[in-house]
Parts: structure tokens; C-alpha cells; sequence
């Protein structure tokens, strides 16, 4: 098979993403025709997930270059790319995706040479993400064995990519093998990807998935339920520290203390090479609103602050093994990820 | 001062409550006048908190005794008395509770005897546990130095005891010595006690409080954010293992990682001395319906099924006291529990 939607696009007239923030009740397509649309987009979480956002990014670099005018075009058009990469602070892929696609456009002899230059640009990174996303799926279903109960959190899947995903790309191929897999997700509180994205996912690819609160993994893994954790990243430091959505580190921290084996899936446009380690990583802090209510709902008491960050940091002792479009790292430590990560 | 209501009261018509279910929004209270109307006040968590439901239990026996009919009162008290007893299974104080005023009940000589001995029962284990919720808070508060942020988890209040509560007690009493501390409350999926419940009660008693999702616990400890733990407890076998609200343990694990003291809060009614340890702790699994929806709104993708349990167990060994009526258990294993709980 391989039928499954592509969140992102690039096309005539600018980048066309599915709406997550509608989902699972509704399926909205949004075109995305400005800088700012885009901006907005990942800002919100319209799109999300590393690879999709650095997609999206690139995308939005072209359209920076179709909205600059030919009159000071490097100095604008550099300094709306900031504002791009810096629409979100901790997936790297983002800031990345930028500074490739602007330099790969300022090689040119002309903004309209440019222009040119920015979408292919785009367009090569989400085919090289796309293909990413397929050799991960193929590494990652090679450590899951046939009837593996495998946990995963927040959303991984084609939603979060230009593919089939990162973590779940591996779920995809494994399901596809035959290998009759059953998924654990976990809801990722806040703003519950797992609950409103990868359940969506799953039940629409007929994957047997079960959804609990992030606080009953403990229980679950206590009781002897996963075999395996599966999850993705949005920034993972040069000896392996990696950030991923908030809750990820206590996954770790309990799939270690039960000896289950902790897998992080992501793509080499997710290793940044020039952090040492985790400390050097932003974490993003959301609205406390995000925290207060849920789905527009009012859950705590009035008058209550919350904290609000996005990602933890999962150490590298606690990493299994990192599973990236070019193979599997199996010694998560600067030479083990040297070996695999140009 | 001590001013905070009492969110069970036995009065001449039957039992008051505090409906847990309209916290925050709205407080209301409900008299609770036949077993029928308690047995659905306790399942649907209307009342809560393991000693709270214990004399709401107690209250219940009394309601029994008033309801069965001279003839072949006995048998069917007893029956009905099991009834109750049933209506929650994890917490202990229930089962203790109403086993304790059925058999105080049935030293009566008549019927109507055991009607007055029954309500006697009930009025004194509500003394018994408001005065063990003052000594609890007390010496709980010794733990606690100046300026400490205590990290916290559901609800351990006066919302959930008779008195100022388990946990929360020595929160209020340290607040009230002046101490200067700082709540963390952990939001506790998938009912939101610790949004719904603790940040009211910490907001009304000018206590200042941050609001987490369960799944940030790791973050904000591996950033030096928290320097105590207080948990309560719904039952704790005889080697110390705990049973609380699901997340506990996880909040345990994590705890433990980042050297930070852990400790439950739980009046000698909370322990099983019938049990060897948390393996024999029967786990209620609540309607998957809870973590498919919040507060009514659904937030999974129609399909999927849900992992519900309401409880998890921590092992004595993640425990670094137990906090009772009785004194503080520092070595918590089953002599040093023997030397504090008879």
C-alpha cells in the first residue's frame, strides 16, 4: 500500500496543509498563499511535527521570495526569513529548512532567479523528507517483532511529515509486513496529538490502538502491556539528548525502569550538530491557556497559573537506539551518532 | 484559623456533601438521604477521597439501618451493607469503614438500637478522621521547610476528608505557620482533581499555585523545580506499597531519579493489614468513556479504545516516609509500619 495522505504540499499557487487543529471532527484543507499564513500556521499548530514544520518553512521561504520586491530583495528578503525560522524555537528542522532554502536561493543571480532557486529548494527538501520517512519506516519495522504491543507518543505519523512519518512510519510498515502489531497512544496533554491525531491515524489505517492519559503508562508497563516505545523528535543535540514533546522524558524514565526498549525516530534534518547536548536546546513555553482549558474548555479553577512548556529533554542514556533515514544508531553517544549523521 | 469547610457532614436528615462533579464551576450541595442516593454520590465521585468515602460509607450503613425493616433485619442489613461496601473497590477505608459501623450496629440488641449505634458509628469515624486530618497536617508540616515547593498530585484537601485533608493538610498548615510555599498540582487526567479540586482549594485559601499536566512532572523536576512530594494514598498493604490516583507512581519513579523526597500522607484508616503488598491492591478500571472525553467534550477520534484504571500501586521502596495520625513511618517496611498502625 501507500495510500496515505501527504499533509504537506507544494503546489501553483503556495502550500496546501490538512487544518490539525480541526481534527479528528473535521478534515479542513487550508491553502496557504502568504509569509504570514504560514507563520500563523505553524504557530498555531495548524502544521506540526519536525519534519511537516521544516516543509512548511521552506514552502514559506519561496513565498518570501515571491512577496519580496527585486528593490533591496537580499536584506528583506534574509530578514523575513528570521521571522520564518523563528516562528517556533525548539524542531530544528524549522530553522534549518530556512537557512537552506535562503542561502540555496541567494546563490542566484536575480530575485527572479531566486524565486526559482527557493522553490526548488522546497520542493527537493520535501521529496528528500518524503524519502526519509519511507527508509525510516523500513529501519524502525526492523526491531518490531510479529504481535509487539507498541507504545508511542503524541503524533508521528503522516501528519507530521511530507511520509508516512517518523515513529509511526515504522508502525505503518510494520502493520503492512503483516506483523500484527497493537498501538498504545499516549493523549499528549496539552493539546492531545495523540489523542486527536495518531487515534485518528490508527483507527483510520485499521491499527489496533488504545489511548491512555500519559500519567497510566507507569501501570501499563508495570503490568507487563509494551514490548516496545516508538516516538520522534523535534531536536536532538550532538550526543544524543533529545527534545521531543513534553511527557517523552517520563516515558524514557519508566521504559528504563521496566527494561523495555526506548526508540527515537527522526530524520538527519532533526540532529543538530552544533549543540553539545541537551542543555543547549530551547524548550519551547506555551500559552498558560493551553494548560487551562482543553478543546476550548475550562479545566481548572479560576485564578490558577499553569506551566506550560512544550518539550522535555530525554537524556541519551536513556535512548535505546535512534532510528534515522540512514540507518540505526545504536550507541546513542557524539561518535555513534558521527558514524550515521553527516 | 481554620476555616475551611467540611465536605462531609452527618446531619439529623442524612449526609451532606460538597458534588465534586460541579467543582469548579459551581458549588454545590447535595443531602443524601437513602443508600441508594450514596452509593451513586460515591461511584460517580460526587464524594471522594479514600477517608471521605469511608464515612460517606459509614453515613450509608446508618441510612441502612434506618431503611431495613424489623423483620429479618439482619440479613438483609448485611446485605445492604455490602452493597456500599462494593461501591468503590481500591479504596480501603470503605470496605473498613462500613464493615466497622455493620458491626458495631449489630452488638444492638434491636433493630432500633442498632439504628442509633449505627448513626453513633458513623459520627465518630467522621471525629476520628477530622482529628487524624489535624494531626496528619501537623506532622506532615514538620517535613516542610521555609519556601519549599511541594509538588502535588489529585486531591488530598478538605474536598477529600472530613477534616483539611491528607496531603493538602500539611500544605495548609505550613501555609499557615507562615512557611512561604509554593504549590505545584499536578492536573491529574482523566478527571482533573488536581485542576478541578486542589487549584480551587489552593486559589481560596490564597495559596499560591501552578497548574501542570501530569506529563511535565519530569521537566519541571530535572529543572530543580520541586523539593518535596506529598501524595495521599487509597490503600497501603502491609510491606508499604501504596495505591493512589494513576500517575502516582510515575510521579514516584520520578522523584526518585532527581533525589527529591516523596512522601504519602494517610490516616491509619487508608491501611490493609490483610495484604502483603500492592499485588493484592484490586485496581478499579473506570468507563473508557473518562479518557475518551474531558469534562464532556470528546477529545479522541471516534474509534479508538481507551486504557481507564483509576489507580496505580508504588512500591514501598520509592516511598521516603509515611505520613499518619499517629507520627511519621521513616522506615517503610512492614515493622516499621507495624510500629505506628496497630
Amino acid at each position: 500500500m501507500n495510500s496515505l495522505p501527504r499533509a504537506v504540499r507544494i503546489l501553483a499557487e503556495g502550500i496546501v496543509i490538512i487544518d490539525q487543529t480541526k481534527l479528528p471532527e473535521r478534515e479542513v484543507w487550508l491553502s496557504l498563499t502568504t509569509v504570514d499564513a504560514v507563520i500563523d500556521a505553524i504557530a498555531r499548530l495548524a502544521v506540526r511535527g519536525a519534519p511537516a514544520i521544516g516543509v512548511a518553512g521552506a514552502g514559506a521561504v519561496w513565498l518570501a521570495a515571491l512577496e519580496t520586491p527585486d528593490d533591496g530583495f537580499e536584506t528583506r528578503f534574509r530578514r523575513t526569513c528570521e521571522r520564518i525560522a523563528d516562528a517556533r524555537p525548539t524542531a530544528i528542522n524549522l530553522r534549518f529548512a530556512v537557512e537552506r532554502s535562503r542561502d540555496i536561493a541567494l546563490l542566484a543571480k536575480s530575485p527572479d532567479d531566486a524565486r526559482v532557486r527557493a522553490r526548488e529548494a522546497a520542493e527537493s527538501l520535501l521529496e528528500q523528507e518524503s524519502a526519509a520517512s519511507r527508509a525510516m519506516g523500513r529501519w524502525g519495522s526492523s526491531l518490531i517483532a510479529h504481535g509487539e504491543r507498541v507504545l508511542t507518543y503524541c503524533n508521528t505519523g503522516w501528519l507530521a511529515t511530507t511520509g508516512d512519518g517518523t515513529a509511526l512510519s515504522a508502525v505503518y510498515a510494520a502493520h503492512n509486513e503483516g506483523k500484527n502489531i497493537e498501538v498504545f497512544a499516549c493523549e499528549s496533554r496539552p493539546l492531545l496529538q495523540g489523542a486527536r491525531l495518531t487515534a485518528w491515524e490508527m483507527v483510520r489505517a485499521e491499527i489496533p490502538v488504545t489511548l491512555l492519559c500519559d500519567n497510566s503508562v507507569g501501570l501499563l508497563m508495570a503490568r507487563g502491556g509494551v514490548d516496545r516505545v516508538l516516538v520522534g523528535a523535534d531536536r536532538i543535540a550532538r550526543n544524543g539528548d533529545t527534545a521531543n514533546k513534553i511527557g517523552t522524558y517520563m516515558v524514557a524514565v519508566l521504559a528504563k525502569r521496566h527494561g523495555i526498549p526506548f526508540h527515537v525516530v527522526a530524520p538527519t534534518t532533526t540532529f543538530d550538530r552544533r549543540i553539545k547536548d541537551g542543555r543547549g536546546i530551547p524548550i519551547e513555553e506555551r500559552d498558560e491557556s493551553e494548560v487551562l482549558t482543553l478543546r476550548g474548555v475550562p479545566v481548572a479553577a479560576p485564578g490558577a497559573r499553569a506551566f506550560a512548556p512544550a518539550f522535555d529533554v530525554t537524556p541519551a542514556e536513556l535512548i535505546t537506539s535512534i532510528v534515522t533515514e540512514r540507518g540505526i544508531i545504536k550507541d546513542v553517544d557524539e561518535s555513534g551518532i558521527s558514524a550515521v549523521v553527516p
